[in-house]
């Protein structure tokens, strides 16, 4: 009976994942669009999720010695002009305040695509001298840039983000940070989102529009698709130059910095819905899960049974686990099918047998599995959630592994991403090879491998510079 | 010598404030001139105390059972319109998107200047019985109201709040929340911004457009002149007949919800320098100091005084107290002044005869008393930190106490205001003799005396309906 019911309530994961997305995304009540086409509401379940994204990402900044602040939201039109390659990336798809305050502007202002112009205007003003360095702050804010297809929490015109930008004395220096921070991230997926990452450079053509070289994960979402979950960009001295950040060096001669900027965005809710979701809906990891566990009582109605539920939500949090009563009139079974779409890591169920034999029925949203434990064991509860994430990075990443295929031919490259794989293919390096296989595959140059295993380019059959994963991306 | 160097740096307190506000928060580095005018950036030091503020407000918002939530920032033209109070009092002040993605838009979109009505859209989607009332959502983001004069934190194009927005079956209860919303405000200010604030309700003429009700708290400046720090909203079925928020009631008949709102912003920062302010620069709260204490070494090249620094810093921060130490090249009386200018609550002195002796010298900024205390003596620390905060609040309120005037006449209403003092005066309930002390005291209404204490109108001299606040106000 349970199955059938979401049957009805979600499209199957396997022939229509598309659809089975956007149901549970909007079911789950984790978002809904907005009134302008492109817009997304993160909704109070959603913006949870987030605010663990948040709490968690900025605590590792702040240990590594980043500071946060919040740089102004409407850019001069001309700022983005100031550096050739960020204004061909960015101008088509800026939004544009025009009038303002009862008339029109003397200048256009921009909408924050990002905020590399900006702030490399105001570190100009801020940065004298090599003891002013290095410079690292974040913010945490929105961002605009107009897509043509949107999807929730994918792409949308709108979305939160944190974007991280320093200046270094040296490019030694603004590299190295840009790998550091690119390990940031990939442990924060791995440990927070229990999801595996690949990480490696992207090519020219995928890079970030103003960067000298920029790093990205990739996440292997539940069609074998890819996702980029974040990137970290290392600048050289382009924005430098285009804004006038410049110091007095330890020689005392004035120079120009380096600089290097990083974001991930409200993205990551989308890639951990697609990395770990299943026929049922989400799949949370406990992390970041609103809340860790539910708790259904059995038999509500019969004396005690609302009491010993009450008591055990309190001894939970009392330990610092985020727990959902579900004391509202519907039956159980429709409260465990609510709560399994919705993802919770934990239900626990408690009615009078349980109560009178000191147990509790646990049951894993992951596995579905269930066991019994001791009426309110704290411990067994605490070790199940950090064994839920474990066992939910170690499916997720053998599963990744098991669909990295290699290629030597376009074909065996297309017969690879038509498969739901992520394909390892020699490179020569040339765009024009790029360009092909994307044309033929429907596939984009994701990052480099570094182990660099393939020997000649898969398109033109010379000598490999590098190793490239390609895959079908969203 | 000290004094002097202060004297140079930045403006009198009591014969220039204005210089004096704008040289401490540029010269502390709480915020800078963003490029386009009237916008700032919040710089690490300002946006840290915005963190603590944030922080706080938010577990209070939380642990009365309000969700936050995310609501797109680009509002439809139209939906302003829909209110007739609303747009009439935000559209002179908002900034319009034009353009995006390249082109022309069909609707002009206007960033949000507050959200009532995108949420109140929202909210007619997602509300349908009276089992989904009470909703209660927040958010915190930034807004954008296009001012003509412009001051850093206090009145920006551009600024950062949260904004709680509610829908409650009765009108009862709606207005119930106002108030409460309103007295969690005042606490907020008490506990955490040491900052007294009188609450009251709005005239109709500074009321929020599109209220049945404004309530607000105002605090009391350096220079007698009163600061809006927070206001909430009593809407009736305002938005909720515009923007089509029904629910089936218990009775099984469709009507409109009652909703309410309430918001504060940056703005709080100004406040509280402007409240706790003095001639050396800040005095800032501990609750929301960047930094609680700063640790500054004395003769640090001697052996083991950075040394025993750094395991008194550490030892602090065990106990969860934030500590600067600064061990940096400049003299202890240079890092003295600059620390004072910055507020740290606590400075703790180090020096080789102190730790021989087991002592340490601490000076609290409020006072610039010294107190010697046993090197180490975390708890004394604590309860330094509770007391200064305290003794803040006490002298803050004491001063507002004594500068709240009665007036019978316009001319002792004159006097009231031009002395720093808000007045207490009676009221008709006559917008034309609101508008007539305007003119002649250059004072506004600031929120109603609940004590109702005065027994005839200051303008026209008929019974009063009301006992006002009137000041000089930012």
């Amino acid at each position: 009976m349970a199955k059938n019911e979401f049957v009805k309530e979600i499209a199957d994961i396997e022939t229509d994942f598309p659809q089975w997305y956007t149901d549970v995304v909007l079911k789950t009540k984790l978002v809904d669009y907005g009134p302008v086409k492109g817009t997304m509401v993160i909704r109070p379940y959603g913006y949870a999720i987030w605010e663990h994204i948040q709490s968690e990402l900025d605590g590792r900044f702040k240990a590594m010695g980043v500071e946060n602040a919040y740089f102004p939201m409407l850019i001069p039109m001309s700022f983005l002009t100031k550096e050739a390659e960020h204004v061909e990336g960015f101008a088509p798809e800026v939004a544009i305040v025009t009038h303002a305050g009862g008339a029109k502007l003397e200048e256009p202002l921009v909408v924050r695509p990002t905020s590399e112009t900006i702030i490399g205007h105001m570190f100009g003003k801020w940065v004298e001298s090599w003891r002013d360095l290095p410079l690292r702050e974040n913010q945490w804010c929105n961002v605009m840039r107009w897509e043509k297809t949107t999807r929730p929490f994918l792409r949308t015109s709108e979305f939160l983000w944190q974007e991280g930008h320093s200046v270094y004395e040296t490019g030694e220096e603004a590299e190295a940070e840009t790998l550091k921070m690119l390990a940031c991230y990939a442990e924060f997926c791995k440990e927070v989102l229990c999801m595996p990452v690949l990480t490696g450079r992207k090519t020219e053509k995928e890079k970030f529009a103003g960067a000298v070289a920029t790093y990205g994960m990739e996440a292997m979402m539940h069609d074998g698709k890819s996702l980029q979950a974040g990137t970290t960009h290392y600048m050289g001295q382009n924005f430098a130059k285009a804004f006038g950040v410049q110091f007095t060096n330890r020689e005392g001669v004035l120079q120009y910095g380096y600089t290097m900027s990083y974001g991930v965005s409200t993205r990551l809710i989308g890639a951990l819905i697609m990395t770990h979701g299943d026929a049922r809906g989400l799949v949370l990891p406990p992390p970041v899960a609103p809340f860790e566990v539910v708790i259904v009582p059995i038999a509500q109605k019969k004396e005690g049974v609302l009491e010993a539920t009450h008591v055990l939500k309190e001894t939970l949090e009392k330990a610092g686990i985020r727990v959902k009563l579900d004391d509202s009139d519907n039956s159980p079974g429709w409260k465990f099918n609510e709560w399994e779409m919705k993802g919770v890591p934990v239900r626990i169920e408690l009615g009078p047998r349980d109560i009178e034999g000191g147990k509790m029925l646990v049951c894993r949203r992951d596995t579905l599995e269930k066991q019994e434990f001791a009426l309110g064991d704290v411990a067994a509860v605490k070790d199940l959630l950090a064994a839920i994430g474990k066992d939910m990075y170690d499916r997720a990443k053998a599963r990744m592994q098991s669909r990295i295929v290699p290629a030597e031919t376009l074909e065996e490259l297309l017969a690879g991403v038509e498969g739901g794989n992520f394909v390892r293919a020699g490179w020569c390096g040339d765009r024009a090879c790029e360009d092909k296989v994307k044309a033929f595959a429907q596939a984009t140059a994701r990052v480099f491998d570094e182990s660099h295993t393939m020997q000649t380019c898969v398109c033109c059959g010379k000598k490999a510079a590098h190793t490239l994963f390609f895959a079908r991306a969203y």
